[in-house]
């Protein structure tokens, strides 16, 4: 199954023209989760065509103001739809505080039920997939994200049939990699079945290089990661704590991941973005920037 | 001297993709005031190709979502940009409170000074305008706002040619209004010169139709007005406390405006706004709605 991400804003601090600030959308089956939600990203669903209604989690990196700013605006665009869920929302350290502060900040109209939590390491986990979370190192407590679904068994219906095998409690053994006994013969679950791997989705943005950056990487799919500064600006990194692009590439390149995509992308390379993505690409080829509206399927 | 007002937003609540949440600049002289500062704001500067620095004060109707949640992003993207002046915020009762809100929502960058006041009646007044406000009845404490240029005597040159008078302490007092002497002959003010009579424009967004929407829209030589509902929708309006189109007309009539310019306009009516603008043209012809970046000298 491709699971679609969509990027609704990919702009650094100051917006462009062109440029929303940062949001992104994770679909998976009935998830919907957004990986923060920068100023307007309630008018980025509006353009994009999707319902914000849909969403189930929103997972927030940090709470500088590029990254937040759009919270108020969707919760009450939320409860002014009647959003009948409760909202899961997940952040590092102060996010309960800023939450707070947030629903205190305007006159609300409708009601809107969220739940917050301040999250470390693995925090959620469904029969399907589980979400962990790694601290990084930034101006503010800031986490990376790692989507993983959990890898599947899945039969082989060819060899089912062969097998002449009707009865589903003996099919669900086998789906549950155990070996059955059949008409008086005993069948393995590998010889019918085979391991489907679990896709490997990761959010690292706004964070010097450090060690979790590789743990969160690890042999993703796909990986997002900003990338606000090229080597020529590496003080300006070092001193904002965000990466270059190379060192995104770095990361992708040594743990291991299938596909970089770059985003966080700052006004001063407005026009001129191929200097990052070829910075990029001299270490790890499979380097994209994203665009807002883009949606890439993994 | 014409004034130029510039829409930056013009959506009610919800935006659309057409139309982003209300803001509205006006530039008069070495001012730039932004009326209310709905989320988006600061993209939208961007996308008009106006400094967001340039401006010098802020008026906020009321903190409704719609109408306040680009201030963080604005003030950050301010505070980033080194804007160095006091940045002079107006708003009604309660807007201290907001605003000190708001400066702890985000962890913030850089610094930015900002002076608020809660104002009500004539609250600033230049030797070149004055500034009124006029409590509305909305579900917020809520205000309108009317700019308001002084009338200034102009001198006739022509007609000084032909009096030859060449000293500036006499002109100065015939500018002020006050007759002189000249060659031993009197000259009366009013001969030689003439008033020009300041422009009014009055905003009035988010209200129920009340006494202070015709003292606000006053003999205006631009209203600008809300228009969330039709008529047909006149309940909602008024459980809502907002105008339908046809009301907004009628105070633009019965006030002697000059013209009138509809915002802050539903999603409900996108794609047929020309029914709001049908039912205000029955009542006061010279109607129109505004787009976003739609700019009008007056």
């Amino acid at each position: 199954m491709k699971i679609p991400i969509v990027f609704l804003g990919t702009s650094q601090a100051i917006p462009t023209a062109k440029r929303n600030h940062i949001a992104m959308l994770l679909h998976y089956k009935n998830e919907t989760m957004l990986v923060d939600c920068g100023e307007g990203a309630q008018r980025q669903f509006r353009k994009a065509k999707i319902n914000p209604c849909k969403l189930t989690r929103l997972l927030i990196t940090h709470f500088h103001g590029d990254h937040v700013l759009g919270l108020p605006g969707l919760f009450q665009t939320l409860a002014l739809n009647s959003y009948n869920k409760t909202l899961q929302v997940y952040g590092p350290r102060g996010t309960l505080r800023f939450i707070d502060l947030m629903k205190r900040l305007f006159i609300p109209r409708g009601n809107l039920k969220i739940e917050v939590k301040e999250v470390s390491g693995k925090f959620l986990e469904t029969q399907d997939f589980y979400l962990e979370a790694f601290p990084l190192k930034h101006g503010a407590p800031c986490n990376a994200y790692a989507f993983v679904e959990k890898d599947k068994r899945k039969l082989d219906k060819k060899k089912l049939q062969e097998l002449k095998l009707p009865s589903s409690p003996l099919l669900k053994k086998l789906q549950e990699g155990k070996d059955i006994e059949h008409d008086g013969k005993k069948i393995k679950a590998n010889s019918v079945s085979y391991v489907e791997k679990g896709k490997r989705i990761s959010f690292i943005l706004d964070t010097a290089l450090c060690e979790n950056c590789f743990k969160a990487a690890e042999k993703a799919d796909l990986l997002i990661a900003e990338a606000t500064y090229t080597e020529e600006d590496k003080e300006l990194a070092e001193e904002h704590r965000h990466l270059t692009a190379r060192q995104a590439a770095e990361i992708a390149k040594k743990s291991q991941a299938k596909k970089l995509v770059l985003t966080h992308i700052s006004q001063r390379y407005d026009g001129r973005e191929k200097i990052i993505l070829d910075e990029a690409r001299k270490v790890f080829p499979k380097t994209e920037i994203a665009e807002d509206f883009d949606k890439i399927e993994i």
